[in-house]
């Protein structure tokens, strides 16, 4: 059987329709479809991006196929328009534009008023008693065609337009007259051969076949490969061509071009919302010479209110956009983006797309629909990205700001945050409780910084990737962070920063922008995040639609709050470490670290306790009976010692020992790899009193919470474990705590115990480590590491070439890698399953607030996801479009 | 049907056999195979394994069935001996034993005589004629029965002993009188009731049931769960116990007692070789107050070559026994290790077991087996432990000297050395060019350290694990190295250590054994290593039943020829970047390393080029034709940079560059996990020029042995790959690199090019992984550290403590952990033969030359196994004994 490589549309007949998007591309799809729906469409025919393929299979040649499909289809649009390609008399001229799949800016250019030539220019001058148009549409498409086909250098030619218009004293190109532009086309003509050697091809034929090879080759320049890499589109899906004959804006005051919106794409409102330009062309209204005028009174601002109407000037035209507006988004069921062109009083369409929007406009559009019966709830919630919702919730930098951006880090945390830059914790809270607005920037935080963090408007780092400290924290906390900003030269001594040849000094404004990573000089404007009513009944559908549900990683009653208003049910992951860094317990925990033998470590813990306790009773208090999972004790004793030389001296007085002797137990508590060191549930092994006094903790909290009435749902959660043994053996020591505690207090509280499962052969030997867990939480970040052997903290220096290279298509940290980290999270499911089918599985990485990971977590079917406060909306919404389109 | 807790052993009538050792014991089943085999046994009975469960089950009583088949037993010895047990007129007295599976030091000694009392021990008397024989017989029960039966303490008992022979101004117990020891005897049994409140039973049966209950009880005691634990032994294996009547080599000068092996267990040489008391009970040839006679003139040495043998003094017994030893010996098909007792001139056999010998005369006598046709080939291969060959291969310390032993690392490298200590490499260095023997002693070691240990005799050090840089690079030298010995404290500046409450300083004399893990005071004598002919017939012999290739882990000509040697097949990993460290190459590292674009690396990298070119000329060369799988580049590139202030100064005067900025980019390349950072193929990502580089060296070398007319089999390895992408990017630019030398030098080289599996991501994405690749190297050592999501170098602080509370078997780095590591390697071997059905599988971790890996690794069915030169002996024989096993 013969291959279809073209599809003609025309009023007459008209091939394709949205269904064939794969095939005819997005914007040839949506020209058969308008003209199938009887919609003024110019006809024309669309080259296949099956074609394109074959094309390159053939060695950028045409088979003789092809060129008999195109020849028919020409003959096609020639019988519909009356008019002949090539033909002097008549002449038949044609767009050719690209359309792939999905909008391709990398693609090549639109060329306009292809056919033309010395003959067809002559004709088309006499047929529309308009020299002056005819040449400069000649003009035009010399120009296009040199450069866009030909590759040849712009600037050259419109230098000479320039002289042209210095030489006859004018300063529009519309001053110029006819004759004017006819010397042009030959100058332009003879330049070109001059320059690269290339006879401009007068055969319209050979013109549109260099321009379809054009559109073909520009699949494969490096702009459009870049931009695929950066956005994940398969190289295979090569181009479509579509081919459609002319109209016109520009042939005189009858004539108008324009643009409009269906409803007003920034806030959603229901208004038809666009503007024109009257004897225009497209490009006229993108080059921005003439102000473009409202098409209706809801349309106008402040800039054109005094402008007339296109409803006011051309009524009937009007009047028939507005039918084929509302025929168009019955139709696709969804805002519509519409150019369209009057050619002498006579309205054509010449594209439409789902128009892009604001997310607070995509909900209220999404919601009206519902409302208007235009779309099922299902179908609205599918119409909103997960990510858009990051716009409701953190402020951003005002769009109309011009920024001086200096460097660009990892966008480590959404949101933008201006303010002084400080280069440690003391002066950042320092200058805050001044009431000033801080900005922290640190070669890497670590959790001493907490308290700088919490102080300040945003964090930046020089070091460290999405999952570093910095990043993960900050999320936590909601803040901008601009992460691993390898640019930035840090001094935190002398307190100063260089980026490229500036320096900045403690005190000078910067502003970061955590949902993009760039570092701005000075102080932007932020827009405040804001959140309505129709976000609360968007969300409350998803709620009722999705399966899995929604944790929060929080370690404090305030972020608990926070994740709750934000829809969360429960605690996913209690982190215990960050409880340990203020000031009155920090020192109990480093006598704890110090103690030489068991006594002397459960008497500084016996210190801890009742700390520990309230920072449990606040939490419980603050989920009013939702389920809390707490990890107990995780990173490395090292990490509590002090680093500066002061803080050491302190401690050593404080335990009456030698400087020397703390110098000597941090230099031995020093680990090589301290991401696969004494850490976890290690530490609960060799330490058991640490985990028995933190089980007390959290029994203890849950017994007065009990007394006063509040449920509470403890989960007890042991990290790190990689071996069955180490979970037996744990537990068996956290349940004889338990059990003295019940004893002590003469009480009871129902509570769980678990595991995270966070290293490879934890997921391995998870039918063994099932047997004694009511719960397994996948540590995604830590398996994450394990599984690519990848340190998120080094990561940062070369991961980026890895996705440059297309080596990964997107950092595994941000994203879950199905095919590694995913074949052990699913092995380990079913291992557990089968052993122990009462098991609860979820997941606490960072992958818990990503939607393409959280549809991952819902297709092998997890209990819950757990994610930051400020990502639990975007989880909700990612888990039940997940649930929807498994449906 | 009722349970056979009893089975006894007679001449007339034996139940057990060496068959049923897991229900009888060691010693239990061959008592029943000596019986059975008409060898002169003295009577008894054996309570079963079972037994030991069951009564532990029943919380420590009999059950009466129990009861009832001991007593029958009894009955059935009395009838044999013409004995009664308790009968005052002619008693039957019983020794009892513990005997598990496996021999077990930890448990209960033995009780002889039971059966005595007041009434007995008189009957005793006037049956032997013999009132001192009686009552110092009942002295010794008592004292016996009260320290292993009543746990009561010994020290009281004999120290009354001592008092009674200075009231009586003796020296030997022998001396006392009958009228002594009946007095003694009451004052013991006054002495236990009026300290412990026990009145000593008398009762015969009493006296049994509890000396049984308390064999039972000794399973569980803490130095009998201790050992199992060290040794791997279950828990749940109980222990059984031996009820025999007793014989007694004290009755006169025509009694004796005595010990013997079949052949010589120093040297394996065959002759019948033991010693003998006259008129003493074993206890007396332990307790070494006589010299032994020899039993024959072979028996003969420097210190009994004066004493009669048995062979003149009771030539019937003695040729008695030697009928019995090869009666044995054939029917054991092993050396024996023998026990008996001569009364009255009559022969028993107390006990016979497999005699434990070194590793010269296990493959001896394995050897001979083979020749006298006692044995198959298959047979004699399996006689000897692999890990026995080590002591051939390397020096031991002198058994006879004796040690003053300071303290236990891990036994990281066999062999034992001697030295004065040294702190750092340049006075090792110094030192050895002065003809001293020296020891390194480090914190831990680095590449830098390299020299110091290739002039060291051994190293030590305070930190890493099993597989630390010290320990891997020691065993590939094969050079003694304890190492993780954390109780040193060194000061390496102030040159000086401290064990315990000693200071050493350097040039101070000190010893390690590499296979124990022993640190010595000062030196001790060494007996050197011995390989011979009988060595090489047995590793042939194995080499003819191994399908598993060896090769080896080798750097340099010279390791490569010592691995030859021991029989390597072909090197299996050969680390290029050992290569680096040399004073002329590592300037030139690290001027690429500084490089600050691509062309200045080039520029590096061609200094580096004709030395890299130089090695492999040298290892293939010394290979002749086998061979050589070569990683490139691994380890991150910080490793190269100089960590002293003098290098970092001269570094930076070389560059002609600040030393600021030196130490600018040495803070820039640190990493907080360099095990998970920037290094393997990562490295060649980002900087493809290296591995180039390096490529073109192997295939330069290559090119150049072939003008020679030496055959060279280059297998390019690129390490680290977790993505199959970095492979086939890397496999691109090493093809194109090759295809470049090829055309330069107008010839060509057969070659392969693959990779190593040592991430878990690797191993479970196998299948795509394998399509680049000709070979798979299983890189255990970091596959183990990834799936464990444990550092090697961090985990000796810890996972000793992980042994003790046995949660792992065995360090995971010593040998292979099936279960998870295991799995992986088991997946990606599948997933790789699905893909790649002629892709060639090996490992070479240090998992390479474990006994038991290598059990696996030939189960799983790996084409080779890569280990240290001086472990390719160990490999050949485990790979033997793989193969026979699996038929």
């Amino acid at each position: 059987m013969t291959t279809k490589w073209v599809y003609g549309f025309s009023p007459e007949k008209t091939e394709g329709s949205k269904e064939l998007k794969n095939l005819l591309g997005g914007k040839g799809a949506n020209l058969g479809e308008m003209s199938s729906l009887g919609i003024a469409v110019p006809p024309g025919f669309t080259f296949t991006t099956e074609a394109c393929l074959e094309y390159q299979r053939l060695e950028n040649s045409f088979s003789e196929e092809m060129k008999t499909q195109i020849k028919s289809a020409i003959i096609e649009v020639e019988k519909n328009t009356g008019k002949g390609f090539g033909d002097p008399k008549n002449p038949l001229l044609f767009s050719v534009r690209s359309g792939a799949r999905v909008s391709m800016p990398g693609m090549m250019d639109t060329v306009l008023n292809l056919g033309l030539n010395a003959s067809t220019v002559t004709g088309l001058a006499e047929l529309t008693e308009n020299p002056r148009f005819a040449w400069d549409s000649y003009r035009r498409f010399i120009q296009m065609y040199a450069n866009v086909v030909l590759n040849f250098n712009l600037s050259m030619l419109e230098s000479t337009l320039e002289d042209l218009k210095e030489a006859r004293g004018v300063e529009l190109d519309t001053e110029l007259s006819a004759k004017d532009l006819e010397q042009l086309c030959q100058v332009y003509k003879e330049m070109i051969l001059q320059e690269s050697g290339i006879s401009f091809p007068d055969e319209p034929m050979d013109q549109l076949w260099l321009a379809i090879a054009a559109v073909f080759g520009s699949w494969n320049n490096s702009r459009a490969i870049k931009y695929r890499e950066i956005n994940q589109i398969p190289h295979e899906w090569g181009t479509a061509v579509n081919v459609q004959s002319m109209v016109y804006g520009n042939m005189g005051d009858d004539s108008a071009t324009g643009v409009c919106f269906t409803r007003d794409p920034s806030t959603g409102d229901k208004r038809f919302f666009g503007e024109f330009l009257i004897n225009a062309q497209g490009e006229d209204v993108v080059a921005g010479t003439r102000t473009p005028q409202p098409i209706n009174d809801e349309s106008k601002n402040d800039s054109n209110e005094s402008l007339s109407t296109l409803s006011s000037v051309m009524p009937e035209a009007y009047n028939e956009l507005v039918e084929v507006y509302k025929k168009l988004e019955m139709h696709y069921r969804d805002m519509q983006d519409i150019e369209f062109t009057i050619e002498k009083g006579r309205l054509y369409l010449l594209q439409t797309r789902n128009g892009k929007r604001t997310a607070a406009a995509g909900i209220k559009i999404a919601v009206d629909f519902v409302s208007e019966g235009l779309l099922s709830i299902d179908e609205a919630i599918m119409k909103v990205a997960p990510e858009d919702l990051n716009q409701l919730l953190h402020p951003r930098l005002d769009p109309n700001f011009k920024k001086n951006i200096l460097t660009k880090g990892l966008p480590a945390s959404p949101g933008a945050a201006s303010g002084e830059i400080c280069f440690d914790s003391d002066s950042a809270h320092l200058k805050a409780e001044a009431g000033k607005k801080v900005l922290l920037v640190r070669q890497e935080t670590s959790p001493e910084d907490i308290s700088g963090m919490v102080a300040s408007q945003g964090i930046l780092t020089a070091r460290g990737g999405m999952t570093s400290h910095a990043a993960v924290v900050a999320r936590g906390m909601g803040k901008p962070c601009v992460a691993g900003c390898s640019d930035l030269k840090i001094d935190a001594k002398a307190k100063t920063m260089v980026v490229g040849s500036k320096t900045f000094n403690e005190g000078d404004p910067l502003t970061i922008d955590g949902a993009t990573g760039e570092v701005i000089d000075g102080l932007v404007p932020t827009i405040a995040a804001s959140i309505d009513e129709n976000f609360s009944t968007f969300m409350s559908w998803a709620d009722e639609r999705k399966k899995l549900e929604i944790r929060t990683n929080a370690d404090n009653p305030e972020d608990t709050k926070i994740a709750l208003s934000f829809g969360a049910e429960g605690i996913g992951l209690c982190r215990t470490e960050h409880m340990f860094f203020e000031p009155e317990r920090i020192i109990a925990v480093r006598e704890m670290i110090f103690a030489e033998n068991t006594t002397d470590r459960k008497k500084a813990l016996k210190t801890i306790l009742p700390f520990q306790r309230e920072d449990f009773i606040g939490i419980f208090s603050a989920l009013e009976g939702r389920p809390a999972n707490i990890r107990l004790l995780d990173p490395p004793l090292h990490e509590f010692l002090p680093h500066q030389e002061n803080e050491k001296k302190q401690l050593a007085d404080h335990l009456d020992i030698e400087l020397k002797e703390v110098e000597e137990r941090i230099e031995k508590l020093h680990e090589f790899n301290p991401m696969l060191g004494h850490r976890g549930c290690r530490l609960g092994v060799t330490y058991p009193e640490i985990y028995q006094m933190q089980v007390r903790a959290i029994i203890e909290a849950a017994l007065i919470c009990k007394g006063k009435g509040i449920e509470t749902k403890p989960e007890i959660m042991i990290p790190l474990v990689g071996i069955d043994l180490e979970l037996s053996y744990l537990k068996e020591k956290a349940l004889e705590e338990i059990e003295r505690v019940f004893i002590e207090k003469n009480d009871k509280v129902e509570y769980k115990l678990g595991t995270m499962i966070e290293l490879p052969r934890a997921a391995i030997t998870a039918g063994d480590i099932s047997k004694h867990a009511d719960f397994f939480s996948f540590g995604t970040n830590d398996l994450t590491q394990t599984t690519f052997g990848l340190s998120r903290d080094d990561s940062g220096k070369f991961l980026g070439q890895y996705i440059d290279k297309r080596m990964l298509p997107i950092d595994p940290f941000v994203s879950l890698d199905q095919k590694g980290v995913g074949f052990l999270i699913k092995h380990a499911c079913s291992e557990a399953s089968r052993e122990n089918s009462s098991i609860h599985l979820g997941i606490c990485g960072e992958h818990g607030g990503d939607p393409s990971s959280i549809h991952f977590c819902h297709e092998i079917g997890l209990d819950y996801v757990s994610c930051s406060p400020y990502r639990v909306p975007v989880a909700r919404l990612a888990a039940a479009q997940a649930n929807i389109e498994a449906k």
